[in-house]
């Protein structure tokens, strides 16, 4: 037995024993210490790093590690195994998952304006923004010996009168602040309800001189990001907005990685504190805390995400999922409590799940596909979520079918180098001059930011530009030599977008050959899966009227660049549209509206889920568009190579 | 501040720090040290006795104390206040309150024999013993890729083909294991459901080879006396049985101490813990251990307990119960769970509440006067609870009146100097010769168990054979000289049941002048509720027909000596009937038949409140029944003392 000490940056130190062989990044997680593992610890990202600050580790020197920097004592957690005692720093992703992103949580203008462009049109379609939640005003008798009547009693008739509604029901949490209350205020109160046709849910009762707000909570947890906003649930004003990474990402970047640790001993329980404590209930904080909301004055929750993260939100078994035949424990459950599963919010509060319909279409896509209209209208249009699953619905109001695809975390910055998600010193937009081949682009931050890496939104630029500009060729290698372009002792070629002393970084900001065949990878899931639909539709592309796109993938996405390298199919320009985070803004329409949440579960029933798995070209298909822009150029007739 | 050391018999050592002048009582109640207060340290029960084994305190030598035990260290904890650090030793009240009781909780064949007649009255009433809940065999198709229904759709349509009941809940308990079970049994499962017309509850979930007994809880929480039973929802087989005393007594004896307890900080969660993690939950584990029942099965629970008791138990603010216009928080509740308060069986289940119909006329009296039956009868009868509360109700198939008055707890023991619960040890009955004024008694327990001190049926036969021998006078003072009877430095005189040689105890077993003045009190207490009641309906004692008399005293009570104390109404001996522990024998019913806890509300609804506090003639009927057997020996025509 040995003793392994992590010393976690800026935060506490974590004694483990462990036995000689043993991975450290096993020993890590097992311990509770955060390490970034998008990859799962197949040496592939090279982002679980750590710094030997003493004793020694069994560990290969891979290409992620320079020499330099194994002199230093960097290390990979996943290709390092313990040999003797030993202390080791772990740099503090905890601090940069909570950093603050600029996409997906409304916090810019440019998505708030997208955000009330989807509210409008659907209240435009005629779905209500009305919930059955109010606040009360209730006045009762004041006791006496003449009228005993007891409190409960006293304040059911009172509410029955004032609704209409017969029965009254007084949960605990209100029962044990009753008496208090309503002799505090003399008998007049305000309650927080829930009405339906049978019964009036009393939540919560305060004494009629306070304000009460009624504060709901949308939620929308990817795979990489979670992002949430605090609104009125009453008028439906945003009162809080923040996001953060899904602390889960230590387990594993996909949902496969995560099922499979779900799945292992006290696996769920890990599984699911890593999103609600350490995920969704610091971002309660978070809001609460900037907005001086109360969390228990949070009566109602909604959730989209896929079906893998409901799974493993409500702790349920999650090994179904993915073995045939692929059954998940639940589409859509009613009778979920933020008390069930530990949401730091008013223990009574309904979570709504937004409905999956299959094991890898989940609520995130049927809540999106929602607010993407698709289902209102004549016209066959193609809905993509741009995340760690892609996923696509193709259709119109008489018919709509879906499917996912895994592309990785690719887009929100995942097995990339220098990829980061959206958040300050984000490269999030970037042209290169033919001739000099230097690179122009634009950082999310504050001005003078200097760049640390590239979010989705910048890579799809980058290797867009490198491939239009014929620096790279349609397989992604490169092909032109410069200042800009290094090769490493294994003869791997990168791209430099930011020199050393011009970086927010310690180390050259660059895409290299493996970053984009990555990349390659998730755009060529991505157009695969359009691909496999129309093909099982008998469509063509230009049956495709309009594409709606979705996604934390930032609204700055250059639809002509994401043509350019054969994500998106080659429409034109003015029939793509981006809706933003369109999980999120479902989640939202469905927690303040009974009739949107009505809508997304009949919208979802009327989706056809088609398993890509079991198609059997779809393999093929995807192999095809492993190129730049695709092996069949046919397909994108309007990308061209500039030639020197 | 000082140290006071508590070394609790046969437990563990607790410190404490205290100021100068705080009450040992006191310092132990904070600090989570059981020590016996029946007389919530008001210096007259004398139970509240601590050792000193190093240290002083400033305390009193009252006639709870002799000489010599006083030179041993012993000290009344209510009289002691710290001078300095100290050492304790406490006597195990634990233990004692844990210890089997022969009354109340049906161990005895002829309280079967009671409880089993007021089961079949119940039913021959046409009261069916029929519930709501079941297991069903559920079997559904098992999945596969052209069947991908997801696990809880699956299980609420099969469970809806089986019950014809379109709507079913599965919670979160259940979704949780939902999938393991699924497959671990191949999709045929036994469900435990509570079936109402518009929903089918799932309660829990077993593969079908699994033996499935759906248990109940039916719990009577008496202020000093808590019994339970367990049983068979299907059918009504009792599985388990246990009482104890009420972990609450170290804060008072009666109600209204221990409302005052709970008003102080943090006082409402001690007094819950004290009956729910002190009493209930080790009485459920004791019986579930016993008969190799799992907690976790039993899935719903009745209580039958008086106003107070019940808010206690649901940690609601009981001081409205007391202070005018004694409003309680409710007088029946339809939405608590087991979850809610943190009784230890499965948390979903629902507890049902025997209603309160006043301040002082509870659960209890509602549960009971429905098995006494007198609301089923065109006769007249009285019900009588007898317990630290005397609750009565007066009526038949056309009225019924109910009071309450506060006898204290001498019925059970308490208050008296060599009082105990009904269990090994207790004098349970007595005759006294007149010449020789020996006595003869019956004792609880094997044979030759030694006598340690006098239970509530025990004390009514001493009293009445004490005065119908012309030992004691109507005022009860000794009035005979003789070996057994002693008067101490004080004047005070008392009749020795058993020398400490022949005791189970370090003691003399007796009855002292104080005793009996404060039984006097408590018997007066009831026969004035009686009188008043009367009165009240402008009716005589001979409108009477029949008198049933309930509560943890005894299956042994002596109803001939109850007249003759003048506790009793002096009727025909054949019209007095013993019913038990009516309480728990009403909870047990209503756990088991929905008609039967639609009846109890019934009768409940029915019941006309006599607040006695609000009776002008009442404070004079008790002054007059504070003798034996009363100031006016009319109303008790067949007691003659006998005379020398």
């Amino acid at each position: 037995m040995f003793k392994v000490t992590f010393q976690v940056q800026g935060g506490n130190t974590v004694e483990a024993f462990a036995n000689e062989g043993e991975k450290i990044l096993q020993i890590a997680q097992r311990s509770n210490v955060a390490i970034d593992a998008p990859c799962s610890g197949n040496g592939s990202c090279g982002k679980c790093r750590v710094k030997l600050l003493s004793g020694e580790l069994d560990s290969k020197q891979t290409r992620h590690i320079t020499d330099e920097e194994y002199a230093e004592g960097w290390r990979l957690a996943c290709c390092s195994t313990v040999v003797g005692d030993v202390t080791l720093e772990v740099p503090d992703i905890a601090s940069a998952y909570r950093s603050r992103m600029k996409v997906a949580d409304l916090s810019s203008g440019e998505e708030v304006q997208i955000f009330e462009n989807s509210r409008k049109q659907v209240i435009d379609a005629g779905i209500e923004q009305k919930n059955n939640m109010e606040v009360l005003d209730v006045v009762m008798n004041v006791p006496s010996l003449e009228d005993t009547m007891p409190d409960n009693e006293r304040l059911m008739r009172a509410v029955s009168r004032e609704t209409g509604i017969a029965h009254v029901t007084i949960p605990y949490s209100v029962m044990v602040k009753l008496a208090r209350v309503l002799r505090d205020s003399q008998f007049h109160v305000k309650c927080v309800v829930r009405k339906i046709s049978s019964d009036v849910f009393i939540y919560d009762i305060f004494p009629s001189t306070e304000q009460v707000v009624i504060g709901g909570l949308a939620v929308d947890i990817g795979t990489t990001t979670v992002s949430a906003i605090l609104v009125n649930m009453v008028t439906g004003e945003i009162i809080g907005k923040a996001s953060s990474g899904n602390g889960q990402i230590r387990y594993g970047a996909d949902v496969i990685n995560r099922i499979i640790e779900a799945s292992r001993p006290g696996g769920r329980k890990r599984l699911q504190d890593a999103v609600v404590k350490e995920t969704i209930n610091p971002l309660v904080a978070e809001m609460c805390k900037a907005s001086g909301f109360k969390a228990n004055h949070i009566y109602r929750m909604s959730v989209a995400s896929n079906t893998t993260m409901n799974h493993l939100l409500m702790g349920v078994y999650a090994d179904p999922i993915r073995m045939e035949p692929y059954i998940p424990t639940f589409y859509k459950t009613n009778s979920l409590f933020a008390s069930d599963i530990g949401i730091c919010i008013h223990p009574d509060a309904h979570i709504i799940v937004s409905p999956n319909i299959g094991s890898y279409v989940g609520g995130d896509i049927t809540a999106g596909a929602f607010i993407s209209m698709i289902w209102n209208r004549p016209e066959t249009s193609l809905f993509i979520d741009l995340g760690t699953n892609g996923e696509l619905v193709l259709g119109n109001s008489d018919f709509l079918i879906s499917c996912a695809c895994s592309a990785g975390p690719a887009f929100e910055g995942g097995d990339i180098s220098c990829g980061m998600r959206a958040t300050d010193g984000a490269i999030e937009a970037c042209t290169i001059d033919f001739e000099t081949m230097e690179p122009s682009f634009s950082i999310i931050g504050d001005p003078g930011t200097k760049p640390v890496g590239l979010c989705g939104s910048g890579l799809i630029d980058v290797i867009a530009e490198l491939y239009i500009n014929g620096i790279i060729n349609s397989k992604g290698k490169f092909i032109r030599d410069g200042r800009r372009i290094k090769h490493d002792k294994y003869g791997m070629g990168s791209y430099v977008l930011a020199f050393e002393e011009d970086a927010g970084s310690v180390r050259d900001v660059e895409i290299t050959e493996v970053d984009i065949d990555n990349f390659i990878r998730a755009k060529g899931a991505i157009f695969s899966a359009v691909r496999t639909m129309l093909n099982y539709l008998d469509y063509t592309v230009d049956m495709i009227d309009d594409v709606y796109v979705a996604g934390g993938i930032g609204s700055g996405i250059n639809m002509r660049n994401a043509v350019n390298i054969g994500m998106l199919p080659d429409i034109p320009q003015d029939k793509f549209h981006y809706i933003g985070n369109s999980s999120l803004t479902g989640a939202y329409m469905e927690l303040l509206s009974t009739s949107a949440e009505k809508k997304v579960y009949e919208v979802a029933s009327n989706m056809t889920y088609l398993e890509l798995s079991t198609v059997p070209t779809y393999m093929d298909e995807f192999v095809a568009s492993c190129f730049l822009p695709h092996t069949d150029t046919r397909l994108f007739p309007s990308v061209t190579v500039k030639n020197e």
